[in-house]
């Protein structure tokens, strides 16, 4: 039995699914991982789905994109989990499970809600909770205290978030769907998988 | 008289002077930035020129490009002023004109002699000094604690730096040599230019 704690978008909800254009999104995400840096760093507080709209309307600025708004943020909402995802679930039966997310609680409960997931989870986590997003020391740090103890893994998509979670002191696997190259120079993860069904097979 | 602090790297010295690959200065620029924000999240510290040279490597590997690594951090050393960077020689002979910096001291100093400047600062704060990057709070804060004042400009071309600056209770003066977009979401600059010989007719 491990504590599981999946970092969710990215990792669980796949951020490709909303099906709106690729520099638009790769702008947008940029910005959005942009700004958690920057608030977190000079001591501000707004919350993911703040930053969501904000990093929107920065990037749609950004490569001159006149769209609606509100339909592309009712498309990032209705995101859709990975194929995969629902080994979470799989997960479950042996290990606790617990999200540890940027996100908002409310947009995190309706989006695992709307992708059948939300059940599996024992408790979610959010940056909400420190007003710090990751990778700061604080949100891994909380998350520990939270659940009375040192001893879990993160599951991550996200190098970044890996790299946090190793430097707070957490365990990490590392979900590698796409091959790409580890960073040489950040702690290794402990485990690294190319999919959320092979976390079935880890001696954890 | 007012006490004016210049941002370096992309204010005072021009980064596309180094003449490389545009896309590779792009994405170096932008994994240098990220750095520094996650490292400070992280509570670890890597001075600047480390961090510019894991981020080179970082940047080359992303984009596929082999190329001498040596060769393109002696161009970055090698960065030429702005133009307008002989200006703040002018200012200096009626405002105290200090460097504020997220450089080490050592390369700050020899980029800035190299260019015919440094004789015209009366003092250097760098990242160095608190171990934190901007745009956090302690590095304007620790540069407001070593002058003594509390009533200071910031003068940076780097948007990020002049919302840092005005969270921190410094003023700012926004460098705008390109004409941007403000960003309407950020306390505004106290002043904006597009040279900074305009700040020699500013009021402050």
């Amino acid at each position: 039995m491990a504590i599981l704690a999946f970092d969710i978008y990215g990792t669980v909800l796949d951020l490709s699914s909303i099906g709106i254009d690729r520099s638009l999104l790769k702008e947008w995400r940029s910005a959005q991982l942009e700004m958690t840096w920057r608030s977190s760093l000079m001591g501000l507080w707004f919350d993911f789905d703040e930053i969501t709209r904000i990093s929107l309307r920065y990037a749609m600025n950004k490569i001159g994109l006149a769209a609606d708004e509100e339909e592309i943020l009712r498309k990032w909402y209705g995101m859709a989990a990975y194929e995969d995802s629902k080994y979470i679930c799989v997960l479950g039966e042996k290990h606790s499970i617990y999200a540890l997310t940027n996100g908002t609680r409310r947009s995190i409960e309706e989006a695992l809600e709307k992708n059948g997931l939300l059940r599996c989870f024992k408790g979610i986590y959010t940056a909400e909770n420190v007003k710090k997003y990751k990778p700061s020391v604080e949100i891994y740090g909380g998350f520990l205290s939270w659940i009375g103890s040192v001893d879990a893994y993160l599951v991550s998509a996200n190098p970044f978030d890996i790299y946090g979670a190793k430097n707070a002191g957490m365990r990490a696997i590392y979900i590698n769907r796409h091959g790409l190259p580890i960073d040489p120079l950040a702690p290794p993860p402990d485990h690294i998988v190319t999919s959320i069904a092979d976390i079935i097979n880890l001696s954890i």
